[in-house]
């Protein structure tokens, strides 16, 4: 096997640990809770089918990339839960560390394409990540909505999606504002 | 919430099932069955890395969302184990079966394209479909490797790789050989 074919087989057998990163998020039918890769897989699909609702034209296959590559720091980093105040101060220097490391399995110039659309979905400046994020909130909270919704600061979570998609902002407000009404979340 | 987006959102939640089926493939590490998924997600990232494999020249954007949506069907046909003959008799009835009933949930232009593109997998007749089919076989046999090999039929199951790529099959071979010389596959 050649040098680069090398790298590319241990990177794609390293990032197989993402699939033992646990969510806070459990699946429909008051399931387990989800694993990072299956929260990426329905992301990417949701980003594809609800495209049309992005603010901004946006490079589709761009957008799925990300959605499906944006967790593998959390091999190394851990999930940050969005409400862990503690655990949050820490998420920037644990993730940069496991972006250098995981990455760096790859060639050099899949390393660099990688680090940068990573990068592209942290910084949140382009249409692409804005709509990424849009689904990273989005998907969450269907399945959360679905079980009976979640209890705290739900709508902090959320505030970014209207960034990415006006439309599926004003869905997002909606299952918010059912989950209030049906008394799963405080109002 | 407008007609349209509803039956979206309702195909995006009814997916979220697919995270419950388990596959045959145990993740690395000797962990738990993967799920279905996970193993979409897996394949897809694969895929986008590994296109430079590809015998013929693909749309890496419709390799990926054939790899995200391949397995969509079992969620209502379940896995179906390449080496199982009994179900492998009814696999195809199962899964159009699913496919009419899961697919339908969407608008009717997703839905066509959406089981355009599964049947354009199913049919192995397109670059994209056979790239697809080979990291279908490429992305378990790594699994299995990393694991200390499976037991049975392998070869056949690997065969069709060959037709999606060349270099994948020759990596395909070397991995099933390197199985055999440690004594986990029978020579």
């Amino acid at each position: 096997m050649n040098e680069r074919l090398e790298k590319q087989m241990r990177f794609a057998l390293e990032i197989d640990k993402e699939k033992n990163i646990c969510r806070q998020t459990h699946l429909s039918g008051h399931g387990r809770r989800e694993t990072d890769a299956e929260h990426a897989w329905h992301m990417a699909i949701m980003a594809y089918l609800l495209r049309e609702y992005s603010n901004e034209s946006v490079d589709i296959a761009k957008v799925m990339l990300m959605c499906l590559i944006h967790d593998i720091v959390e091999i190394d980093a851990g999930d940050t839960y969005a409400y862990d105040a503690e655990m949050l101060k820490t998420q920037k220097a644990r993730e940069d560390a496991a972006k250098e490391r995981i990455f760096s399995l790859l060639p050099d110039d899949q390393r660099d394409e990688l680090t940068a659309l990573f990068d592209e979905f942290e910084a949140f400046e382009t249409a692409e990540s804005r709509f990424a994020h849009a689904m990273d909130n989005l998907q969450p909270l269907m399945l959360n909505q679905s079980n009976g919704g979640e209890k705290e600061q739900i709508y902090k979570r959320q505030e970014k999606t209207k960034l990415g998609s006006e439309t599926l902002f004003e869905l997002t407000d909606k299952l918010i504002r059912d989950n209030i009404a049906k008394g799963s979340l405080k109002g």
